[in-house]
């Protein structure tokens, strides 16, 4: 038995996730599985298609014990500080196995971990303008270690496998490989399985929702079938292109990331795109992806500066968004222990500061296009 | 024969103001009728009903000679600054004789405008702070000149007169009775007069728009009937909910006329506020009224601190809207004399600062909501 940890985004949750909970309950037994999910908006720059507490619902009723609410300065980082962040707060809770999706579990990710965390700081100084950061860093990693990681999960399962590292390697990692990939391409063909990226495409386009069910737990499907909105950048884009043209290129200059005159060029194309895509399209460059873009656009939208992201990682809090039997006895026996705060009420003496006042803060443009209160008034869920 | 000068709205134009300006040309003769008008956004604090093109057209059309567009940091300011800073314009522009509609002409502007310009400052300071300042004020010219001034036309024309007297009385002073009050009546039970705020009201209440042709230009009539959008707040809450939600309190400390602890009022009711009206509504105070919160509401969504305010006002240009045969020949003859810059057209150059600054940034939401733009590549109307 261990205490397993996963780190999620549930965006929405699919069978594919109730897989790897069923496999992680495997090496828990009656411990708990942890996991902290996304709140409200997620990795790659934009609002989750479900709210927190629907999401963290699902996991619950799938076998997750205690689901915890990501910080915003967390959730919403490339890869290496999403993960970096992640493994310091399982390693708060406790958490001694970390499971993980990937493509590939042949990876030997403790091993690699450990050689690319040892690769010199000044490797990975990237000048080459013409290339994304996220490319270099891949080059170089394929250079340093004699193999090259394509695959997002895999990707992903280094960066917790570097940050693991960095902490001391509080955690074993235990990588499972994702079904509907590779030798379970089968089950992708009986349509048991659908990625959450398809998922979301599928209701953003308004198609046939009766499918959902062989792919979601069937209250879950029944709620998102159900949803009037599903939050989308083109909801989003009449905020972003307001705020942009109302905004002083001094203001927009102090948003998070903001950088290289990025603030003119956005002043510059907002007024000329008709909608999200174009936007993003006319801001690219080579130098970043449409990830780190999408990212800073969403950063504007929210209004968040680089001292706003500063203070609140400075400072996060773990929300509790549910939990089952096992979970509140674990947190019962540990809470103590724990060196990080577990809100279970937003009330006004934590909304104070600290990654809670920044979760407050977001989640209003949420409330605002979803009609749903996510913090005030929410207790956590017992399942 | 004299160079005239009105100070409006036109929101919209409609034939009570088509009978200011006849009263004008028998005065102005050969002279121009010269007319300084809002533009998109106006004195009570939201955005004009129709954008300022089409507002200018109706006006040149009708017999004014040359519409300038008033300044923002004009615009949108208490009547005395409202008053003062058109006076000041006109006076750089030559203007002779002001001319202004009135419930009561037989009012003396002139001698009233002096007596309440030599009251002492001190007696101004208002510290009564369960009424308004506009109401104490209202109060305090009564006492000191004997005569207790209501009709909001007297009110603004008393402004006009006020300014007029403090500039050194560079105009004569001509109030004509609104016709559709007073001994006028008959015209209004006619039908052929209706005020603007009703027009607004029937647009804005989807009524027939038939009607419309009795009240305005037949042109103008046509081309508000088929507008697809009629500006208003309830349109613009979404944007204001949003900036007030993702803007620090000390960011909204910056807003224009933040004071007295306001922001932190607004934050606090806009979460609960379902609509714009419930929401001012909750902000208010004895000590201030509607006009005045809805000003600020609107420089909160427009994102205006004091500095923008300054920046503007001490750079103020004239940005023209159109002109007649008897307008550029004024022009020409008359624009090297004049103290106010003269814009015809808005480029990068005349764009960076001032008051043409401020007018480009506060347009771009008007641009945004009707979908027509308002600056870069308009030039002024000939009639």
């Amino acid at each position: 038995m261990s205490v397993v940890g996963i780190i999620a985004e549930y965006n929405p949750f699919h069978s594919g996730h109730e897989f790897l909970l069923n496999q992680a309950r495997l090496l828990a037994g009656n411990d708990p599985i942890i996991v902290i999910m996304s709140g409200n908006y997620v990795q790659r720059g934009e609002m989750a298609i479900m709210d927190k507490w629907s999401r963290a619902k699902a996991a619950l009723q799938s076998g997750a014990d205690l689901v915890f609410e990501m910080p915003f300065s967390t959730s919403v980082e490339p890869a290496d500080l999403f993960a970096l962040g992640n493994m310091e707060l399982l390693k708060k809770l406790g958490v001694e196995t970390l499971v993980f999706g990937v493509e590939d579990d042949n990876l030997n990710f403790e091993y690699l971990g450990k050689r690319i965390a040892e690769i010199p700081q000044k490797h990975m100084d990237f000048r080459d303008y013409s290339q994304t950061y996220s490319t270099q860093y891949n080059q170089m990693v394929a250079r340093e270690v004699g193999y090259e990681v394509n695959a997002p999960n895999a990707i992903l399962g280094l960066a917790y496998a570097v940050a693991n590292y960095n902490l001391g390697s509080p955690m074993s990692l235990y990588p499972v490989n994702r079904i509907g990939v590779g030798h379970d391409d089968l089950l992708k063909r009986n349509g048991a399985v659908q990625s959450a990226s398809a998922i979301r495409n599928l209701l953003l386009h308004g198609e046939d929702t009766s499918q959902l069910k062989t792919w979601l737990p069937k209250l879950e499907a029944k709620e998102l079938a159900e949803q009037e909105i599903y939050p989308n950048w083109n909801l989003l884009f009449p905020f972003l292109k307001y705020r942009i043209e109302s905004e002083s290129v001094e203001d927009l200059r102090k948003i998070y990331q903001m950088s290289e005159g990025l603030e003119y060029k956005m002043k510059q194309e907002i007024h000329l795109a008709r909608d999200f895509t174009e936007f993003l399209r006319r801001i690219k460059s080579k130098r970043y992806t449409y990830s780190r873009l999408r990212r800073l656009c969403l950063y504007t939208l929210l209004n968040i500066t680089y001292e706003d992201m500063v203070k609140s990682f400075n400072h996060e809090s773990l929300m509790l968004l549910g939990f089952s039997k096992i979970g509140r006895q674990y947190l019962k026996q540990n809470r103590k222990d724990f060196t990080v705060e577990i809100v279970s009420k937003v009330d006004k003496r934590n909304a104070k500061d600290g990654s809670i006042h920044l979760q407050v803060r977001v989640d209003r443009l949420f409330e605002q296009i979803m009609h749903v209160d996510q913090n005030f008034g929410q207790r956590p869920i017992e399942v």
